[in-house]
């Protein structure tokens, strides 16, 4: 039982809550023995989905709650006026030690405030960065921040590239991750003041691999292990990601409809196609993490579904596992801290 | 004579000189009577280039230059070491009005700094931005700045909105073009102190159609004709559109040649996806203007080919005739000196 990992989940977060996120719930149950699912949110609405499904009710059980933060809500608003919604609910069991991490598909603005707020930082961290998981051409890659440091100090750029090489390593399982930065160049010179100042600090720090700059069109080629940027520069590009292949896709979908010819081979290409593109779906690698919190938060998509439910539950067991926030505690100690206490 | 358009044309810039430059030009002078080129190169090259070829050769002329900018070279001190440059000498020739307009494939900050420092800015222009076209599920935008403008000033941001909007309007011809700001978010209150003020003074221009931030997910929906940014945030946008076409396409076509089936299946797709990709060929649209300059100038793709070439001077051609650089002229004259005129 002690060695259970405790995962309290949002069951009425996101556009499939609260069906998809018990059913990724009882995927994760029955892929590992040593996670115990806490379900946050309406018990009735919780209750009709478990109903007539095989689960382990010794590893599953519910917290009641009555309210429910909105997609659309002001996140800051919405934590401090939904004091029983499933998201602040579940947010404060991580910081009670109640769960070891809380995964939400619901508000994103809220789990980063709410992380922030209820959770609480590790000493040290300036600013916690949202950092989705990007699948590239060689596999996947961290993107960091896309959260809300829109103008993030060039020393919170470095505690980026740290947190994130820490979790490459560690959950991923990438052997000394190379870090860079994303800049208009590849050049040195390249970029204004603040990422010159922040390139001078990443060649200082001696706990990273960094290899400079990397240009946008490299990113999915997999240039880089740990890419860091500002979170407005985040969300660009993870967003014109989207965008791109989303375009792209339909555009092609609609090429292959266009002929009788076309369609006939289109039904031949299927299979192979379907498996090229599951390299590249999100879904696989299970939600974004918030770092430098005390506890794991971690945020999925808001159209996941049962898979990136599961797959996000299980990212949680290894980040525990691999003591991530313990590593990054001490990695944010002051030197003279260190030093007292040899 | 007199009403035939002059483009002096950078013979020695991009992967393919000067044989696809003047094969584009031929190509171009082939489309249209009105046009005149000035080849601005090593003479003996480009007779190479020429020779065999059947053209109008009144209509073609040469500009012997002796030296060459590369790619990989510092623009500005580039521009001041290599006086009797292609670059140098066809950007000199729009100033002294020998030219309506430079077309060029080679060093891109050359051709920026060289537009600024040699044609010379429309006054009233803080920062003439280069303003590449972007492909779209509707048509095709324009993106501004992708420049050097790296933290341009809000005002310099609403030039970027007037100058874009003239130029889909009259050059490409969207009626009332849609011009956005990229943000973070769809919310008015999105992005930092910089944005806001640039929203503020968008909102207030009467001369353009501003319909607020566009995500970047909705970029290459065409979700606005006059997509405005910093160049910092424009370059990212540019090479991660570039990059993510480029791995999608790659990984699809590997993905095609795995199977038997998949590959009669490919062969079948085959015209239906090529006539379906041609829409998002940049070729197809020439090149990149850099807005606001006394003359114009454009920058093609470093891998130009002769379509790509040809397709930019014809570019050259509209925003000869529809007077751009005069609309520009006017649009930035400060109001109390229209009145006096008038």
């Amino acid at each position: 039982m002690e060695n259970r990992i405790r995962i309290s989940l949002d069951a009425m977060g996101g556009d499939n809550a609260p069906e998809e996120i018990v059913n990724g719930a009882i995927n994760a149950l029955n892929l590992r023995n040593d996670i115990e699912v806490i379900l946050v949110g309406c018990e009735d609405k919780i209750r009709a989905s478990l109903k007539a499904k095989s689960y382990d009710n010794n590893r599953i059980s519910i917290r009641n709650t009555t309210e429910v933060i909105e997609t659309s809500e002001h996140p800051v608003k919405a934590l401090r006026t939904k004091k029983d919604s499933s998201m602040v609910v579940g947010l404060k069991m991580v910081r009670e030690k109640e769960a070891d991490a809380f995964v939400s598909a619901g508000n994103s603005g809220a789990v980063l405030a709410g992380g922030m707020l209820l959770v609480g930082r590790v000493k040290g961290v300036e600013r916690p960065p949202f950092a989705p998981l990007i699948p590239t051409e060689k596999g996947v890659s961290i993107l960091l921040d896309c959260g809300a440091n829109l103008d993030p100090k060039p020393i919170s750029m470095v505690q980026f590239a740290q947190m994130g090489s820490v979790y490459m390593e560690k959950v991923v399982g990438i052997p000394n991750p190379r870090v860079a930065i994303v800049n208009v160049g590849a050049e040195e010179e390249k970029g204004n003041k603040k990422i010159q100042d922040a390139i001078e600090l990443l060649k200082q720090c001696d706990n990273i691999n960094f290899i400079g700059n990397i240009e946008s069109r490299e990113i999915l080629k997999g240039g880089a292990d740990v890419i860091v940027t500002d979170a407005f520069t985040g969300n660009v590009i993870l967003k014109l990601i989207e965008g791109v292949a989303s375009t792209l896709m339909s555009e092609i979908k609609k090429g292959l409809m266009s002929t009788l010819r076309s369609k006939i081979g289109a039904l031949l290409i299927k299979p192979a196609l379907k498996k090229t593109l599951v390299k590249f779906d999100a879904t696989e690698y299970g939600g974004a993490p918030v770092l430098g919190l005390k506890g794991l938060v971690v945020k999925t998509h808001g159209n996941a579904t049962r898979k990136e439910i599961s797959n996000a539950i299980l990212q949680c067991v290894t980040f525990q596992e691999q003591r991530i926030t313990e590593i990054i505690e001490d990695m944010m100690r002051p030197a003279e801290e260190v030093k007292s206490d040899e």
